[in-house]
């Protein structure tokens, strides 16, 4: 029996010798279940090639556990050993997960508010660039990334990859039989660095941008290999499940059925039940978020004045991944301003969601931050960076929108409240005074402006409610009382924001 | 019998004696039928108070034309005379219809491009004020104007009218079976002075904005008043008739059956079919304008980039008049800055839709555009004159958008073509080379880049076509050919439009 000790959160692993003959990937089942108290869980193993089975777990609680493996090869079976976990380490706070119904906390109980960006296909580029993209992600602020397991074949993407994800049979084909031990070793080193650096790993599962055939596997294939995914990397505290970029796009080979199925592979390997969701690329063809085994809905969609939409939609916490990119290359969700990808997260926080980050710009060489990582060379990052931190600084509960989508004024501009903070986005709205929000009892509150591309914070000048005049307005008089305690004075300029506290 | 000579499209007015006993408002019926070869047209006179019937007649045909008068009061009937119609005025085109579908001509033909501006309640301001309205408008490059038979109550607007629009009964109230001449004679004189001007008056029959009573009207008084208005106005060539600014707001006095009723009462006394539309408050109440007495769909939507949805669901020409407003009061329909008006309009027409222009400074004396109309502040009005002209100059039949709403990549960028010439608005794109939607078959083209908020034209540098990469994209491989005979190169920052002719 063996005895090891590890932090809470972090990834014990288990390596056992086993047989090497025939296909292990298909023959061989194994499974550890772990035990603390009355408590047990069910660990899936998988085959990591050269005769060699791991079986990883991510302790969720501190204290004495024990193991037992079984398997359908003896030799594999009736391990046993025990696992001292401790503390986790500082900085770690265990795998995200959904919070009062539209947010996310860490396991620990840390609010989670996702400022993701895209490098699809990073961890298939020349290491050095892959170097260059984890020394930018350790500066840029965010903390998700969206990266998808297999290689891409698009515009801009026409580079062969590091590592093949299957490994090639006699005739130099890929074998969706065989997992390669080396590509996944690379990915998951990657995978435990962003982790250290505390940045959630958004894992594209599939996507249609396939030129080696990926994207045609098998139903069969694609279950094992779903399969293969949860059992290797789940252990990973930083995993989130993204079933696929544009899932829409595959549907000619990969029925809805199939997408539903992959997502009850997740449920039944995945012990720790990471966060799992589905992107779509039509803004017509939205996965059907309601169902169960979707924790959170992520959506591609420019049009995020309609958040509040989809939250009331799906009634799930809302992370649009793709908003359009800042960039100037030449499709269409590539080449927005710096600008207005600012103004798009802050409109989408503003009406309680999230947003997601990429940028596009045309390079030399090809090599765009959205697909291979290397260096961001726009502006919005900065002020992405600058909201994250104006927003963790009084993140209790999550943002609620102030109105629904169609209440005056919040369907024009946008604002939203957690616990005693609160903050009104302007966008493209300029107003010389502003009162419909704020609070409606006088008391100490500590009222700034916020310019959200200059990144300034100021303090707000105080002056009278506006009182609206009481018209006759269908048989309702509106106004002739103030619907806040006091209004703010505003300079009369776009992209600017109050933030009130207290 | 009488004979006069006017112009095609100019009014003619026949002034009659008759009975002042009683209410003749209520009580006289009085029309003529006014007959050019086979033709025969049925057009209502009203009483102007004093004594004196009027008919107007505004014809459409040069020639003769004869008229007999018939009333209920013999006084008034049989009066007969002659009309010599001669070739219009220089500069008069004649009223606007619908054409193809989903756009305006004037009656000879002349291509009408609606890009109109808005202030409520300018003839009810002071004199002075009004002539400096007229001045504005004389120099700002509108050719509509959205303006309301009633004075307006609500905020920044608190002034009394200069006069009443029916005449007070002994006690001072107002006795809405006595419509006050002096208001309607001033009324009229204004909207023949924008005639003048060559801008059509979106007329403004009901709103909710009321303190004086107009809003709450018995439904007969609203027939008799409308009634009026189509006797006393019609003959007029630049009258459109709205029949409310937010119809919906007045839905609690004013049920639908109204509604309907008002049209059909234009219908049934407008002799020419004026434009007739109406104009919704909430986004979620617009009225049913596929009814067939709605001409054109107006419509108050700040979301724009929707407007290829309206055209279709309606199958009409979508006029957007308020599509919030550029300036800095406090409500947020009426403060989003120039940029972003000017950029609303250019969606709106690159989408094969028409926007109206409002503007709202706070003024220290509440002399807004908006309401009160005065002098413009602001930046848009240029540019929408400057988009205005570069329509025109190519204006044949009218833009139809390059895709439906949801067509790649046109719902994301927006782009037009009418005949030869053909136009792709980047917003807050800012692509560095584009291809899509340029033609397809190499020729002889001119090809400029307009900036829309420097409103210059310069020519564009026409590069190779972007060849897509192909990609498995669903069952389809996309690209491999360009979907244009060459690109045009950008500069790559937003607010930009290629300009494609020949």
């Amino acid at each position: 029996m063996m005895n090891a000790t590890i932090a809470r959160w972090d990834m014990f692993e288990l390596e056992l010798e086993g047989p090497t003959d025939g296909n292990p990937y298909l023959e061989v089942s194994l499974e550890a279940t772990i035990t603390q108290g009355d408590r047990s869980i069910r660990v899936p193993g998988f085959y990591d090639g050269d005769g060699r089975y791991r079986i990883r777990f991510m302790p969720d609680a501190e204290g004495e556990w024990t193991y037992t493996t079984s398997s359908s090869t003896p030799a594999l079976s009736g391990r046993t050993g025990a696992l001292t976990v401790t503390a986790a380490r500082p900085g770690m706070h265990g795998p995200v997960r959904v919070r009062n119904g539209f947010h996310f906390a860490h396991a620990d109980g840390k609010p989670y508010l996702p400022f993701g960006t895209t490098c699809y296909a990073w961890t298939h580029q020349p290491l050095a660039l892959q170097e260059e993209t984890l020394a930018t992600l350790s500066q840029a602020g965010f903390n998700k990334i969206r990266m998808g397991v297999f290689p891409k074949n698009y515009p801009f993407n026409v580079n062969e990859p590091l590592q093949d994800i299957f490994e090639r049979n006699a005739d130099g084909n890929l074998d969706f039989d065989r997992p390669n031990p080396e590509a996944f070793r690379h990915f998951e080193q990657q995978l435990g660095r962003l982790r250290e650096m505390g940045i959630e790993a958004d894992i594209i599962i599939f996507h249609p941008y396939d030129r080696w055939g990926y994207a045609d596997m098998s139903a069969d294939e694609d279950y094992r290999y779903v399969t293969y995914l949860a059992a290797r990397l789940a252990a990973y505290s930083n995993v989130w499940w993204s079933l696929a970029n544009e899932y829409d796009f595959l549907l000619d080979t990969k029925p809805m059925e199939q997408w539903d199925r992959y997502f009850a592979i997740l449920e039944e390997n995945d012990p720790y039940g990471h966060l799992r969701s589905i992107h779509n690329g039509d803004v017509r063809m939205n996965y059907d978020h309601t169902k169960p085994w979707v924790t959170h809905v992520c959506i591609q969609n420019w049009d995020v004045k309609r958040t509040p939409e989809w939250r009331e939609q799906y009634g799930k916490p809302v992370v649009n991944d793709e908003p359009e990119y800042e960039g100037n290359i030449w499709p269409a969700w590539g080449n927005i301003s710096a600008e207005e990808l600012v103004h798009r997260f802050w409109v989408t926080l503003m009406r309680g969601g999230y947003a997601g980050h990429g940028e596009t710009y045309a390079h030399p060489d090809d090599i765009i931050w959205w697909a291979k990582g290397g260096k961001l060379y726009g502006e919005a990052w900065k002020r992405i960076a600058f909201l994250r931190q104006v927003l963790e600084e009084d993140a209790v509960e999550g943002l609620t929108p102030l109105g629904g989508p169609e209440t005056w004024p919040w369907s024009r501009v946008s604002g939203a409240r957690d616990g005693n903070v609160r903050y009104i986005y302007f966008g493209e709205h300029q107003p010389a005074q502003w009162t419909s929000g704020l609070p409606q009892e006088d008391g100490d509150y500590q009222v700034d402006i916020i310019d959200t591309w200059n990144m300034t914070i100021t303090p707000a000048e105080r002056i009278a409610p506006i009182i609206p005049h009481p018209t006759r307005h269908g048989a309702v008089v509106r106004g002739g009382k103030p619907d806040a305690a006091f209004g703010v004075k505003l300079p009369g300029r776009p992209h600017l924001a109050i933030r009130c506290r207290g």
